[in-house]
């Protein structure tokens, strides 16, 4: 565990955890903490979360929302000698919070300014400062496997050096994390020039800056790229904070923006053995209004299935993307050498390459996907925060 | 291949297929088919949608969304000798489109309707005319395993009896279909009373209808629950489909409906090795209004994290579904006999059991989950639209 948690004993000596006063109006409950800080919680929602009557053992709880009074409140409160939230219920029951756990799922504007992550969008310029990690670092310190996702949480990638150049070491630094995310292509697979290719990854022709898998309700979260093997001329790779280019277009034509939170593209994947397709908007966002996820890849794009008014706005949007997309201040293109491992997330960050002269030798990398839960989820387990209610 | 389907000759003898005539206005083109059929495409769209220039392997676009004017029109066409609706291009392009492709993409009302899936929506009394599929067929027979998809396509789940009572068989169908999809549970789990249980389900507890894993941004598709012993008293089986309750609820309080639609609740799995949280809501509309999904269990709710002002309509709304979710008239309650499998789409259909006494004798279910996306892809490998572009 790395960051200190305070414990289920309902005290802390932090300011911002100790509760002073209550006020209880109509049915909303106003507490301050020692910090000044002041926050108001609903009687309903006191009422569903009071940790009395959690399942002992899997802390589940044991009743559904249809159990109390929306408008239900309390006949009084005070803060107990140990420093709990105790308000008093019309049906006697007595419920008891803490004021760390408070402040924790507070659901006014400071507590959700305070859970947003900070995102570090960038373009090309980000060359000069690049996410580097070190492999043996990551694979044997926990300290540095947290620091690998955090960059990818944040940055939206991370280079890994030093890899082992052995077959399926991708996957080894994934177990690391959790479970793979198994597709059509496999758990792990091997990004080589194929003769008769299902995937224009399998050429050795150039891609433009593409998510993958945007033909599934929930593309693969984070892709591991593992370079083995690397002498071919070209085969640059690409990546581009698909955030950065919502953003500008967003500054720029904020109705082609919108367009693309809103209106579906498809996209399909097919062949003899899988006919796998989803329509779901380029720009997906929070309901916070923070950037979900960018879902684009011309070259699985199916034909658009949209209100025949929106077809030209939404070519339109899409090519206003496209060009963003496309434009050299925001690509950042690097060669991969053979113990470099790309570590990104494919719900934001595109990627792409160069063409490769496959006659002037091998090119040979090796993938597989880490979903996004499980992502976080580490990140959670490694900090401590799963230990917390 | 079990329907049969046209080749890529682009001719048809089908009158629905068979193209009579065009016009341009514009930048729409019109055309008529031989049984009457008339729809309209935008000119971008044709464009962007021509075959040729396809990668000859792997049938990608090779072009992005940039790469034509959103207003481009075609100067002229024709329907050519083979029966192509053939356009000649500003830029010296021909494009040639089947007339049995276009009516299977057309993007007007017509054809959406057509596309649209027919769900049969249920309560308790479906139990008169159940589901029901024959193992030794559905693991043996390709037309049986289409009958058992598209049930749980249409209706939201199926039971196959006379499973074979060994351990993974639920998995020996999963794998007929499609790989599996792990979670933080595994790829296969046992429901069995555990001791020091992390879950609801491994307890001997009555369990209300829920929906699994709503803590995850996409919860398993559809889940496989194969009895392999059953002599303990109670702990019947339930099953309620979430979009006929869904549906009452529209039907009897728009608002509470429209605001389950849009505000979303928290859900979170947490113990020593992993913390999976997802915010959502109850339930989810496609594009255009269709039910997509539903999430609910109030056992891992997490507290609400959501605009004040619709704090306490949100509880009255989930009170309202609550109220649907258990209404006996919903439910459709019944014990499965070892050999039983109940394969149900988790994404609509919620599940629960009676309590039972563990004391009596043993209850042991062995479940595992494959998506949805799976599910749909083999339905249409195994119908022949894969052959289809």
């Amino acid at each position: 565990m790395l960051n200190a948690v305070s414990k289920h004993t309902g005290t802390s000596d932090r300011p911002q955890h100790t509760l002073t006063g209550l006020t209880i109006s109509g049915n909303l409950v106003s507490i301050t903490w020692a910090d000044g800080g002041e926050s108001a919680f609903h009687g309903i929602w006191l009422r569903d979360n009071c940790p009395t009557g959690l399942h002992p053992s899997t802390r589940e709880r044991q009743w559904d929302w249809s159990e109390f009074d929306p408008a239900i409140r309390p006949l009084s409160g005070q803060i107990d000698k140990s420093g709990l939230l105790e308000l008093s219920w019309p049906d006697g029951h007595l419920s008891r919070h803490d004021g760390a756990w408070l402040r924790r799922h507070r659901y006014d504007g400071a507590g959700k300014a305070e859970r947003k992550p900070q995102l570090r969008i960038w373009d090309a310029g980000i060359a000069e400062d690049l996410p580097d990690c070190d492999a043996n670092a990551v694979l044997t310190d926990d300290q540095a496997l947290l620091d690998m996702l955090i960059k990818v949480r944040d940055t939206g990638f991370a280079l890994v050096r030093g890899m082992p150049r052995r077959d399926k070491a991708c996957e080894h630094v994934a177990h690391r994390i959790a479970f793979t995310r198994e597709t059509n292509f496999g758990i792990g697979f091997d990004v080589i020039s194929k003769p008769d290719p299902n995937n224009q990854a399998y050429t050795h022709d150039a891609l433009l800056g593409h998510t993958d898998l945007p033909n599934r309700e929930m593309p693969p979260g984070v892709q591991f790229l593992h370079c083995l093997e690397f002498q071919a001329q070209g085969g640059e790779s690409t990546l581009i904070d698909g955030f950065h280019c919502a953003e500008q277009l967003r500054a720029a034509d904020p109705d082609a923006f919108e367009l693309l939170t809103r209106v579906p593209i498809a996209h399909r994947f097919h062949d003899g053995e899988w006919d796998v397709r989803w329509r779901a908007p380029a720009i997906a966002l929070d309901d916070d209004g923070g950037y979900h996820e960018i879902r684009y890849n011309p070259g699985v794009g199916a034909p658009f299935d949209v209100r025949p008014a929106e077809m030209t706005g939404l070519y339109r949007a899409l090519g206003l993307l496209a060009a963003r997309i496309k434009d050299p201040a925001n690509v950042l293109a690097f060669k991969l050498r053979p113990g470099d491992m790309m570590v990104f997330n494919n719900r934001r960050v595109l990627h792409g390459r160069q063409a490769f002269d496959p006659n002037t030798g091998p090119r040979r990398l090796q993938g597989c996907y880490v979903d996004l839960d499980e992502w976080h989820s580490r990140i959670r387990v490694l900090t401590g925060e799963n230990l917390l209610d």
